[in-house]
């Protein structure tokens, strides 16, 4: 195993710190690993908490600050954060306007969150639920019931956030999540295993010459395993299953997220968005926002997905509206 | 080789399209693989034109904008740009306030932009040209004499770019230009070898067990090679040299920023920039600004860089002005 960490089982602690030090606008709880805006709670707004497993950084802490996430729950590397770490951020993000909880669909994250969530209605603090399963790969998998929950997440992130920021109560921002969830898919496909500090080795086995289109992004299977094929097939294999889940060529256009795995060069990633944009235009989809880049990572994996997000004049302006945070900065 | 790409030939040609086709802020010339701001020329502002081989994007592409360069020649993977592109950019953003050409320092791109210099001084154009040397890991290598320009680059993109963006003359554009260049050194090393699409094997060998200290950002031999470390020790191997080359503990504190390779997931170089800040504290350097992600890459080689900028009033007014890049967007 080639990695830049000390021992293996710090590399979430030490992380932490790293976050820490760099971004004086965020604030660390070491003790229960969560990563706050260091402003939280912002008197009279609603408060976002979101978190899981490590290793796919920037998520989820690099999504909070202005405009993103309140607070972000750090689990160790793929596993999902306890509930006591989300019990402590849901109960320091209240201000009294209740707080969203944002949850990637993991039967494990799911179950924490819902006792997290029980727990602090017993502090006295309202808390809603919305659940991200963006992924249309395979119903039910290695660790969830249904659709993963993958990189639509981010767009998640983003949007209610804005929604949040703009002082809309508990129930509008819990309304438009549930919208971004409804319009959004996603499929992904690795080129690569992935390697968790603690095992020391590679998550699964992918021959030299395979890849594994509709991964998970822990490595869980996904619908095929076929030779490595040129980008052009590839964004074929992962734009099509979307476009046959939603209709697209409707609305006020998409944004297409061209996401990387965290080992596949950005050079890789906008020759991939390239050929997904060739598909969209061929499909009579209109582009009316992009991002490409390592958003939604898996330590060392090497491999990309695609995610489509269904726009309307709302979910563009919410999309646009000013972001203070280390992944995304703009408008501030 | 497992990459997301078609034809290794066309590995450029095809990311260009795709930075075209995600990035209405940018316009490609696709002829002479030039990526411009849209609204170049800018009236009255000095032109700032960088380029070098492709590979190591974000750069130079990923720092075309409003704050940034005005034009970036992408050659073949790892290859310098030829003349003919560095002169059509040079033309194409003069708007008389004459071009800035920033150069890493490789034998190749140091002689092509030579070339493109006098081929624009025939066109009429007044062109002043810096070079960045920041690598402290060795005297001459292999495609460079003297010091070889590694991630000091972005800082000096982002802060001359804002002297340009802000009505310097040419004259004064290139001044804080070799006052980045004489404040900032760097170090690198690398845990893998890179693979060149057009080779289709890595460019190097390094042993399981094996990491490559100073290394250069195309492989490049370094200092050192060495059993792997704990990032702890890989930190010091990389900041001491730098420390040890300029005095960083006078002026207004520094920017440090831990640079990813391209495979490096940013878990990893979060951990770094913990180590790094460690380091710098224990030293007396005070860290006044940070940077910490994959911004100067070497396509899928593992391993960070640490930069040191030592910051004046000036440079840290630049630094934090406004810019809108694929890289770097804030204050808009």
């Amino acid at each position: 195993m080639k990695k830049l960490i000390n021992d293996p089982a710090d590399v979430v602690s030490e992380a932490l710190r790293g976050i820490e030090l760099a971004h004086p606008s965020l604030r660390v709880d070491h003790e229960h690993k969560i990563i706050y805006r260091a402003d939280a709670p912002v008197q009279g707004k609603v408060g976002i908490v979101s978190g899981g497993g490590s290793g796919h950084e920037p998520l989820q802490g690099g999504y909070v600050g202005m405009g993103g996430l309140d607070a972000a729950c750090a689990g160790e590397v793929f596993t999902s954060p306890v509930p006591d770490q989300m019990q402590a951020a849901t109960k320091a993000v209240d201000s009294g306007a209740g707080v969203l909880h944002f949850v990637l669909n993991y039967t494990g994250d799911i179950m924490n969150f819902e006792m997290a969530a029980e727990l602090a209605a017993e502090d006295g603090v309202t808390v809603e639920t919305v659940i991200m399963n963006d992924d249309v790969a395979v119903e039910d998998s290695l660790y969830t019931a249904g659709r993963r929950g993958v990189a639509g997440g981010i767009l998640l992130n983003k949007i209610a956030g804005a929604a949040a920021e703009e002082g809309r109560d508990l129930s509008a921002v819990a309304e438009v999540s549930r919208k971004v969830i409804g319009n959004v898919r996603s499929m992904g496909m690795a080129l690569t295993s992935c390697t968790v500090p603690a095992a020391g080795r590679p998550t699964f086995d992918l021959p030299d010459d395979q890849m594994e289109v509709g991964i998970g992004v822990h490595g869980e299977p996904g619908r095929r395993r076929l030779p490595v094929a040129p980008a052009k097939e590839v964004a074929a294999m992962l734009v099509e299953p979307v476009l046959a889940d939603l209709d697209f060529t409707a609305g006020d256009g998409v944004l297409a997220f061209v996401n990387g795995l965290g080992a596949t060069p950005l050079i890789e990633l906008y020759l991939m968005y390239g050929e997904v944009a060739a598909i969209l235009e061929k499909a009579g989809v209109r582009v009316a926002r992009t991002l490409v880049g390592n958003y939604f990572t898996s330590l060392d994996m090497a491999g990309a997905s695609v995610s489509l997000l269904k726009l309307d004049d709302e979910l563009l302006r919410l999309w646009d509206a000013p972001i203070n945070t280390v992944a995304f900065r703009w408008g501030v």
